[in-house]
């Protein structure tokens, strides 16, 4: 269940209204290159940033624990899709040089253009950098894995967290990530995609439900965790 | 995310009222002896069954359309506790047979004795019998996999389904399959056990806060589903 981590609400960049940006079209104005990547072990600094920044988003860093170390101990322990699972989001103001490493049986990278009115001034772009010799950034990720349906008999994916990094919201970026987890899960024929919002973010909900997701009105997270959860080492 | 499905919500027997009943204790009145074991392959027929009954007990069965075949094609294919995983609950009015054949390095069966008023009278007996020289009857079942949170930066369980057939409620059995997937967590490591509960079942969130749950107010369940879902497979 989710890290106290709601999704921001991105919307549409207000030049692709109807959808997704359209990948053959020729860039004009200012194209932002992005391409969402399976994360690997060596993405770990940089997703322990991120999930540090959504911490701090959501005014929860009294939770905040993880560290690199925790990370790398739980992360990537198996193939992609089979257990939890990272999409990387890296932008670009130059088309991405193709990078075999990152293509793989499970995943192919996504690549789109996403054609922006101005620039986008990335104060943190130092930090966030991806690879050496490159302008290429990471701009955010999704966490997910798969969940269960007893009823539908098969599986489905629940999103953890997306997070999108301040400076590229509000693009269609959070869109473009929560798409490409919708894609794999038709795929794969999973019946379902889920995740979590909190009742008073209208704007997210909204959004949410312009992707085609229903908000379930009566159903209630119950979380067993610290002491209360300790408890139970010995209680059987 | 749960599939329409809130567990029952059993309260414990009266001659436990404290906590679980006690391994060691001497049986009097009419024991009911239980045993908690991981599900095989061979199981499948009675979990069908018993997922079944639970969409009949939530009056969902329009939403049931799980098959036996579409069961033993997604379950029971990583080791236990890795993803989707069930434990099976198990009475007999006789001690157990020791059976090697569920004692594994993964997990060792939880086996207790209930003393309850009077004998239970299953009407199902023969439908849920569980090896063939045995009085032994599958009287319920847990599915739980894991979940992650990035805060934390370690996993938890989710339990997506709990349920106990009718004649065995109110007994304190759905208390002892919980119990099992939290002291699982706790021996893991796992920072979190969470579920699902519809906001009306008030007895239900009784019972998940008197066993320490928090039932969080604000969080939604955001679901995309069917065509909606579909609607995806070409959009990326």
């Amino acid at each position: 269940m989710a890290a106290a981590a709601p999704p921001p609400p991105p919307t549409p960049a207000p030049s692709a209204p109807t959808g997704l940006p359209d990948s053959d079209s020729t860039p004009v104005g200012h194209p932002l290159f992005t391409r969402i990547r399976l994360a690997t072990p060596l993405d770990i600094p940089h997703i322990h940033k991120l999930i540090h920044q959504m911490a701090i988003f959501e005014k929860l860093t009294h939770l905040f624990t993880a560290t690199e170390s925790s990370l790398a101990s739980t992360l990537f322990k198996s193939p992609p899709f089979q257990s939890f699972t990272i999409f990387l989001l890296e932008v670009s103001a130059h088309p991405f040089e193709k990078d075999s490493n990152f293509h793989s049986q499970s995943f192919t990278p996504i690549e789109r253009i996403f054609n922006l009115d101005h620039t986008i001034i990335d104060p943190e772009a130092e930090t966030f950098k991806s690879g050496i010799n490159s302008d290429v950034v990471v701009a955010g990720f999704v966490l997910f894995f798969p969940n269960f349906s007893t009823f539908l008999g098969k599986p489905g994916f629940y999103v953890e967290d997306l997070f999108v990094r301040e400076c590229y919201r509000r693009k269609g970026l959070g869109k473009l990530l929560l798409s490409a987890v919708a894609s794999q899960a038709v795929k794969m024929e999973y019946g379902r995609v889920e995740w979590v919002v909190l009742d008073w973010n209208v704007n997210a909900i909204k959004f949410y439900e312009e992707m085609g997701a229903n908000v379930l009105p009566e159903w209630r997270i119950c979380r067993l965790t610290g002491p209360a959860l300790e408890a139970y080492r010995d209680a059987i």
